[in-house]
């Protein structure tokens, strides 16, 4: 898949800490658990975390079927999303000398709501590789009715990494 | 200082998981040293994550003087914040046994971007402070000169923690 890198604005004043490279990109995506969306509620933007699951340039999440996320999604479904790397503080004798390692990866996409049982267990899925138990695959009926998947396709994504890495 | 919540959408949905008590709420504000920030880019949102410093209902960030986020943020103030305490899997046998333990604050704010040498000052010895260095109060003159500081005066905020915690 080829994912569009329309935004570097930021990354770009700084061009030493851009990730350009789409393999670091994924392999972000890939290491992570948790996601940050945010996604307008009127006028104003509101972020939550998730725990997520990765795969083919998409971002699995599961979530109750109602609730103020839902809502705002269904009203407009164009998101922001934020993933880190573990971080790490690198600390020194003097207060300049303290810094910070790490990589993050900010990018764009739609987020579609799937209540469908194929859909569902595909989601989940991701969500159970993503946390390192691929094999565990077989979900109960009961959980799966409570809950749908929202699928962010991303459009766009930068990554940005520490000077030091 | 008194923190509105107004804010207990999702968690009200949830009240067994919503946070209420201050005193928490500012715990993990004091204990976590990533933040992000979710600002309107236009009519969409746009997310970075920060370290910062918290202290006395605000969030200090430093940054350089000029861009992307610097020109979001004259443009408008107005912003949704997002930190997460320490996060734990809890696995299980089965996929459906698997769950988190996490906490997280969600809250909105206000924006002002301090570039006279007091307020760097304090505000990176809030950084300081929250990275456990908080006898670390000199910085370099030169470096001072180079940044800014963003102060983030929290006008609400609602936690959420797992069921499991």
């Amino acid at each position: 898949m080829y994912i569009q890198m329309n935004f570097p604005v930021e990354a770009m004043r700084k061009t030493n800490q851009e990730i350009k490279d789409e393999k670091i990109l994924k392999e972000i995506l890939s290491g992570a658990t948790i996601c940050r969306l945010a996604m307008m509620d009127g006028e104003r933007p509101y972020i939550i975390p998730f725990n997520y699951g990765y795969r083919d340039g998409c971002i699995y999440i599961h979530s109750a079927p109602e609730g103020k996320k839902i809502d705002l999604l269904l009203q407009n479904p164009e998101v922001c999303f934020e993933v880190e790397d573990e971080m790490e503080i690198l600390t020194g004798d003097r207060a300049c000398d303290w810094t910070t390692r790490y990589r993050s990866v900010v990018g764009y996409g739609t987020v579609e709501i799937y209540s469908d049982e194929q859909s569902k267990q595909q989601g989940l899925e991701a969500i159970m590789a993503q946390h390192g138990a691929p094999e565990l695959k077989e979900f109960n009926p009961k959980n799966l009715k409570r809950i749908v998947i929202l699928k962010l396709s991303i459009t766009s994504m930068t990554g940005k990494q520490s000077s030091k890495w």
